[in-house]
């Protein structure tokens, strides 16, 4: 269980807060899990919030949290700084909660892109006489941006991902004869021990032709020398996800794995050359996407650039030919191009950064040379 | 990738049509990923199935799968039986699909339990001339009742966990000094490696006094004589979830201890008892339950008896006080009383079954006698 951060939480409500005014609410039923914990520090699997849009002293001790039996000590321990409701049904109780104070509650927003439709019903026969407002993604909005605390939580995770590649090359754990499933595994149980409670998403180790699978999922198939050897792999710590691609050769390498690689690696260089405040994100991707066209290799770079990653694996913003908006300070984001030959191998080369006012910051720091094992 | 079973997800579709027709709709867009895999095989991350209701040789044909562009390969080898659209957004493209045939598809069901408010308005902009109507748990309806590839995906699942087990106490790794931690992680380790694609929801290793938090976190707290220890994990397996709990004493077991594990193995056994064709739920948890009331702990069971297991951990039909509805043959499901005394230490003992005519199939087959490690 995680210290509780009172002053970190209570600072990103009270953001929410201003988003509510804004939005012309009275107040917002949260009840999105990631967004509670954002918001609170609770880490259970069952809990709501309630949060009060009125900018006065006394609007967080009007909000209140709610969760179940199974987390009352917990939840005394994470969440000392608010009023907190235990009930089984938790967004239900909260709704009735503001239906027992219409007055304060006229305009409720409710997480839509979330809630389902049934689930609406009950909220609003629990929230009588409340206006349910469709309000998607204001939470989301305010974790685009990292806080310190965020940054500090991906650096960790980043660097439990890079000690555990770096542990695995030094113990000969990419060798011919391996499983790309035995190494996947071993690669998770070398980030647990360099403090991630697990990995951030399922593990892709993929030898050989399989390479060329962008999302491959490890088999029972042999390291061969001669392989291209894609690894995407991240650490879970405290919530929060790193993502790092790295593509090595078994062996010395033939002469299309090397340019291939160096294909990858410029465009990829190009990528987070290209990240800076108040570039629009799909000039990110196009950045990165050109060196690879110039090449011929268009067709065959079959994603979008990166993502957003934080409190989610996949989360805003989306570094992508249709990905809409600007860089801000202070988001967190993978630049991950990729040329798949299907049938021969593929490169993927992928980091985790934090767009600065400067230069970004590079939280992944395993070399992004050609390494041959 | 497992191979495709086009006979088991044609059978489940065929059941689903009867459904339908009996729901008076004229075909189902199926957007939960759980449900798409069980009618499908898809195991990616993104799919959508639409599924006709008519009662014809023809309706198999005019039943279309959608998945991206990254899954063209895995789709093809999973549901070689079925239509295939590629296309990132897969239900607007699905409700897109029953839009352009809108005479056919005048009444399509979608799954109001799982869509959310925002996502239904995007899907009926989509099927325009189309009334989409609230259609929920039509398959976890069929989902109630595993069919033999389901039963044995489960066995197999309690197979790898009864075997990790069995392992970890024979390589003493549940000794004096260990943390939780590093004995879950053992215990992972052990169901990988005995055919377990990972964990099916985090293993709890409690010792001592952290034994009587029903859900508790292993943490860095080591083992130590005379503790009790709560282990409560499952392993994957084909996407099926076992779920076993044993509590365990290190070194001698104190009285209170030899006592409580009785009282709880009394109740299990008087749960297990109780498991039958046409039995309510509720009568179940009673069974279990008043053994524990007899003897004044009833207020220590903090939780529900049971609960449903299969494509997730937790699923229907509820063996608790609360639960409505009787047992049918084929259900799958936990029986696992606990009695806990805050600051001293819980047992809970929980299995994972199969209702059958007769007797229940038991799945889970390591013993429940008191194990003194």
């Amino acid at each position: 269980m995680l210290p509780a951060m009172p002053e970190t939480h209570s600072r990103r409500r009270e953001a929410l807060r201003t988003l509510l005014r804004t939005a012309n609410l009275d107040a917002m039923l949260v009840t999105d899990l990631l967004n509670v914990r954002y918001l609170t520090g609770f880490t259970g699997s069952n809990a709501a919030l309630l949060v009060h849009a009125e900018d006065t002293p006394i609007a967080e001790t009007r909000t209140t949290f709610c969760t179940d039996g199974r987390y009352l000590t917990q939840a005394g321990a994470q969440v000392p700084d608010l009023e907190r409701v235990i009930e089984r049904a938790s967004a239900t109780a909260l709704a009735a909660r503001s239906g027992s104070e219409a007055a304060a509650h006229r305009r409720t927003g409710f997480e839509s892109h979330k809630v389902t439709v049934d689930a609406l019903d009950v909220l609003a026969g629990a929230a009588e006489g409340v206006d349910l407002v469709r309000s998607p993604g204001l939470v989301e909005q305010l974790r685009l941006i990292k806080d310190d605390e965020e940054v500090e939580a991906l650096r960790m995770a980043c660097a439990a991902a890079d000690r555990a590649l770096a542990e695995l090359l030094a113990a000969d754990g990419l060798r011919a004869g391996r499983t790309e499933i035995e190494v996947a595994r071993d690669l998770e149980a070398r980030m647990r021990d360099n403090g991630a409670s697990g990995p951030s998403f399922e593990t892709i180790v993929a030898a050989g032709a399989n390479s060329a699978v962008p999302h491959h999922r490890p088999t029972e198939k042999a390291l061969r020398a001669g392989d291209l050897i894609k690894i995407d792999f991240g650490a879970l710590v405290d919530g929060y996800h790193s993502d790092m691609t790295r593509t090595m050769v078994l062996g010395q390498p033939a002469d299309w794995q090397q340019e291939l690689y160096e294909l990858v690696r410029l465009s990829q260089a190009a990528g987070r050359g290209a990240l800076a405040v108040d570039v629009e994100v799909r000039e990110v991707d196009a950045a990165a996407r050109k060196v690879i066209e110039a090449a011929g290799h268009g067709e065959d770079f079959l994603h979008g650039l990166g993502h957003g990653v934080g409190l989610e694996v996949h989360e805003a913003p989306s570094l992508s030919k249709a990905g809409d908006g600007r860089l801000i300070a202070g988001m967190a984001v993978t630049v991950e191009p990729g040329v798949y030959l299907s049938g021969r191998g593929g490169v993927r080369i992928e980091d985790t950064l934090v767009v600065r006012d400067g230069e970004p910051e590079l939280l992944t720091l395993t070399t992004k040379e050609l390494v041959v094992v």
